[in-house]
């Protein structure tokens, strides 16, 4: 728990330990977390995501220097659901990442997937968490924005940028990812190249025309399961103050993040966004409902764990079996395991 | 029930209302999948996934219309991330695939995710077994894959299959996106393209070298969760017999969709690998694996279920607030839901 204070006292070489030790989910980390816990809640978390080649990592980059530029700490998570083969280093992404790493305001987690998707989702929220206790004013969390988890982790951010590329309408990823929804500013990048207008006009129309989902731009996942839905229609009374006027509406920025062009529009976009969140009822509903989604995964670990000191694996073994052999069918065998 | 048995005997209307019925997801669906299990088991499922724009819809295509050929019948899956916007209107693939539906031994069902790929996820095994139960020989499944969820959408398959295009080594999408390691066979598509022959080199190059997991080309995915590495490690005595000789070095095609060329090949690296996991323990432990990852969907969902109903609404928002307000945990706070 020395670690856990050095960390919070902004000790670089204790704040990567400590990230290390939750990511491996060792048995300690609930007390770590619990710990930290008090010390969190001042970051400002931004989500970056976008298909691969979009160009996120240099404006990633960009931005991080620009908020270092202004006096601010910036941590960055970059979530890479990378390839066992590659190991991440064809990405000359990361290599550039790590130029980053050098200046003394900017502190930067690079977390390779190697397959394990499901715990970056898992453990994600927590390194947030350790970099929040940490002090760093502002966290930017970049992840490959092309499936639904991928998703989810960025969507536990305050403010989400879905990274575009000029193309036709066939071509826009993020329509075709069905991730747009998410966005609270969709960045046009590589703008210098041919149909960044056209692109932008077209995600622009998109846009106006969206529907919100619950006021706040939060989908309910499935993933995130049932508690998600059902605490927000309990609290569905307050919900009503979310009119038309009042919603946000998703701002288009164009970007050459390889030259520095437009980050200084994308700064402004994102600070009208917090201002945003902060006069409506947007910025207490995002923290609640990803609290929520926080203890709900919790919950369906410790269940599921529960469960498995209950069931004996020649039970199990025998269970499966008989689904095999088609004498059970896998709704039946879980009421069977259920009762033990 | 008269519809389950107009299914099996091969009505389309039935089928088509039958799976309508499941992804809805009606009380009614563990029943009707009972009464179906015992009917599958007996179609060869290809999952097929790839980035967008890689072509996949049409070799989906050109696949279904040879294996029809050839005097069997094919059931097609497409499940679509669809952003809620587009619907999927924007995809000519899918009109495509309308057409395809003309032929009388082939079955198209095309499923929208609309911001719930969760539910798809979950869904997709059991319109699997529809088609199974119905007497569809082959049912090819298509994913975008370049996410976790679709990629385990896929991975249910006995054969996967990863379209990829031509490009450099930056550039190839099923690398960047971590799926190659569950390719049993790699499809170079738009092989008239400049630089095929160097990608299908560097994928052949990649796969060479590759570990394989458990024996079996399934990764462990934390999202199916707890119950299969446990269950995996206690058969785990089984499993050495899986050495270097016996297990699949998957097969890179290159074929040109649009033209038909190169299909025959695939077919004949299809039929190869379904050969060998005939002549091997794979076939067995696959299937086991995959009905596992379905007992272990129930049961989370059932053990939340559970909690749900213990747990009473005034309760949960007041644990909520206590987190919100930085008094709890959410750690503490499921531990304390979870203790009623």
């Amino acid at each position: 728990m020395e670690l856990v204070q050095a960390a919070i006292a902004g000790d670089r070489r204790a704040i990567a330990r400590l990230i290390t030790l939750i990511e491996s989910e060792i048995k300690e980390a609930p007390a770590i977390l619990a710990e930290i816990y008090p010390y969190t809640g001042r970051a400002y978390v931004i989500g970056i995501t976008g298909a691969p080649g979009s160009g996120k990592s240099t404006l990633v980059n960009q931005l991080a220097k620009s908020y270092c530029d202004l006096g601010r700490r910036v941590g960055v998570i970059a979530v890479d659901a990378t390839s066992p083969f590659s190991g991440g280093a064809i990405l000359g992404d990361r290599v550039r990442m790590r130029d980053l790493g050098q200046y003394p305001g900017v502190f930067v987690r690079s977390m390779a997937s190697r397959g394990n998707l499901g715990g970056l989702a898992r453990t994600t929220p927590a390194v947030v968490k350790v970099l929040d206790a940490a002090g760093y004013d502002l966290i930017l969390v970049e992840t490959v924005g092309t499936g639904q988890l991928e998703v989810e982790i960025a969507r536990t951010a305050h403010t989400v940028l879905v990274v575009e590329m000029p193309g036709t309408g066939d071509e826009i990823q993020s329509i075709k990812a069905g991730v747009l929804e998410i966005a609270d500013v969709v960045v046009v990048n590589k703008s210098d190249r041919d149909g960044a207008e056209r692109t932008a006009a077209i995600l622009e129309a998109m846009l106006s025309t969206r529907e919100r989902w619950a006021g706040s731009g939060l989908v309910y996942s499935d993933h995130s399961g049932a508690l998600l839905p059902r605490l927000a229609k309990y609290l569905g009374g307050e919900k009503s103050s979310m009119t038309e006027e009042t919603s946000w509406r998703p701002r288009v920025v164009r970007t050459v993040a390889t030259r520095g062009e437009g980050i200084a529009d994308l700064l402004c976009a994102i600070e009208q966004h917090r201002q945003h969140l902060l006069t409506t009822r947007e910025w207490e509903e995002r923290n609640r409902l990803r609290l929520l989604s926080e203890i709900e995964q919790v919950l369906r670990r410790r269940l599921m764990e529960r469960l498995l000191h209950q069931v004996e694996l020649d039970h199990l073994a025998e269970v499966v079996n008989s689904v095999l052999a088609r004498r059970l069918d896998p709704y039946a065998a879980a009421e069977q395991l259920l009762c033990g």
